[in-house]
């Protein structure tokens, strides 16, 4: 099976979810949320995984909508927490509807995420469920730590990289080890691959933060220069700080604290200066680099990695 | 075992939960949350049903938990939707820190309520796992029509009953289920268990909207009338435009649209020539005895019967 016959499952999947036409209010912007797009990223890892060890794509089907279902809750309560407007190109639920709609349908996603992982009738079961826990709540861990960070301007390169694995990584993570749970794979592979995505899970957050400042505004969807705009730490502002001198780390903050049109330029201006874009790339290359090496241990054949390999390539190698 | 040792079961178990120090901004609400007090009705119900079939009251602990952590997880969320400012005689989560502390925290204690059921170990789990993903997921459906309802001034008494099952029924029904299933008991004691909290939560929120027009302020602790105050639907005002006269009926509507301090008296005055106050009285009762003779039929010894039964009189007997 190819990436494009696991996706049509997952869209099959999604649809076929038994949401009840009434009380309209809660299951409609559910069914909004879901028909959004995306590039189904998690639930993809999962199948993937799973099928590094097993050629039945439909029994881990369950657990692989159920890390979709929940990735998009957190969508709706992140954008209603963090006032985005915009998501996927479309008003996000919170803009739609209302915030309490947001709130609400969103707590009946986190709900229907556990009813689907509870769905799967396979090997591993209990440590499936374990692991889909302990990952949704370190999630919720990421988000206070994201949120925290707004109000600080003392925030540390590995307190950054910390947060962002909670907050991203652990979600790949846990959906690609769910996959090979799921097929009862060996431990080790297990835990080989809950390290692929982490890694992953960190260079597609730096490649994001990247994009935002460098990506092609055509293909890229969002503006260029919205994490300056909103003062918001990445990557790339904390190397920046990290490298400035004491006087050009001073108008950085000055800069990013202004949160305006006018400090865009400049800032990538000082960027430039601190070699601040090369750097990072090279942070993203290394990381990927290490999730490719944890590929490469997993114990089955180099054939049936092949899919895997090249999702993981195409989803580094993004522009968008 | 009594009610009191039981309190203390629950009690200790709250306080044990494995809550990490930090993000402090995540779990500092949740812990403020639990500690603060509450009937802890949702969890008793669990354990005195498991207590007609086993004394090994630890063994049902993480399901009581659930639904415990469960239920306080609704309220951060439905005070916040609400615009609730307090909570058992404490500023609400979302007024003592803000709506994204809600919003958050919440969700991270409704992944907690799932990772005590998932902790249970013992017969019958996986009904019990579903029972709690379908309980939770009906209360959210109840929230959402209790919303709805807010926008309505057609609202069917018929519809309201419904909204109350959803909203406030099915978790003491599904508590008092989920204990029976934890015993092994036999499903026809545990689907009349579930019925027994069906009536019982029915009745419980019959009360509430009695004592809210008629309690005693000194014991029921909330202003007499705020449910008129903020014209919101309850079984005194449906039973109440039901009964009316046309005249009656529209001057009803007025005040409870207006919502003013003004409005309480001659509401109350209207629910008194309408006889409201008895006939809701009445219906407590019939619950009360539909509950009773539910329970009556349980196929258990009555000497362990009496602590639940007692239980319940006191539940339905309150005056706050």
């Amino acid at each position: 099976m190819q990436t494009s016959d696991f996706l049509a499952l997952i869209e099959e999947g999604l649809r076929a979810l038994p949401l009840p036409a009434v009380p309209e209010g809660l299951y409609s912007p559910i069914a909004y949320a879901l028909d959004g797009g995306g590039k189904r990223m998690r639930p993809m890892l999962t199948l993937l995984a799973h099928n590094l060890y097993s050629d039945d794509a439909e029994a881990a089907l369950p657990i692989a909508l159920a890390f979709e279902v929940y990735h998009n809750h957190t969508l709706l309560h992140d954008d209603l927490m963090d006032r985005a407007d915009v998501r996927h190109g479309r008003p996000s639920v919170w803009r739609k509807w209302d915030e309490n709609t947001a709130i609400l349908s969103g707590d009946a996603m986190l709900i229907e995420s556990y009813r689907l992982a509870l769905n799967f009738q396979g090997p591993r079961r209990d440590d499936i469920l374990s692991l889909f826990a302990r990952t949704t709540r370190e999630i919720c861990e990421g988000q206070q730590y994201d949120m925290n960070f707004e109000k600080r301007t003392d925030v540390e390169m590995s307190e950054y990289m910390e947060m962002i694995r909670l907050k991203t990584s652990v979600l790949p993570a846990g959906a690609l080890k769910a996959g090979a749970l799921a097929a009862d794979a060996p431990a080790t592979d297990a835990d080989r691959l809950y390290r692929v995505g982490e890694k992953m899970g960190l260079a597609f957050q730096l490649q994001d933060d990247l994009l935002d400042c460098y990506g092609d505004p055509a293909t890229f969807g969002k503006r260029i220069g919205g994490d300056i705009l909103c003062g918001k730490k990445t990557y790339l502002s904390l190397l920046a700080l990290q490298k400035a001198d004491v006087a050009t780390k001073a108008r950085l903050l000055e800069l990013l604290a202004a949160g305006q049109e006018e400090a865009i330029a400049p800032v990538l201006e000082i960027y430039g200066a601190l070699n601040v874009e090369h750097e990072t790339h090279d942070a993203i290359e290394a990381l990927y680099a290490e999730a490719s090496a944890e590929l490469a241990a997993v114990a089955c054949p180099d054939e049936r990695k092949q899919v895997l390999a090249d999702y993981l390539t195409a989803i580094l190698r993004r522009n968008k």
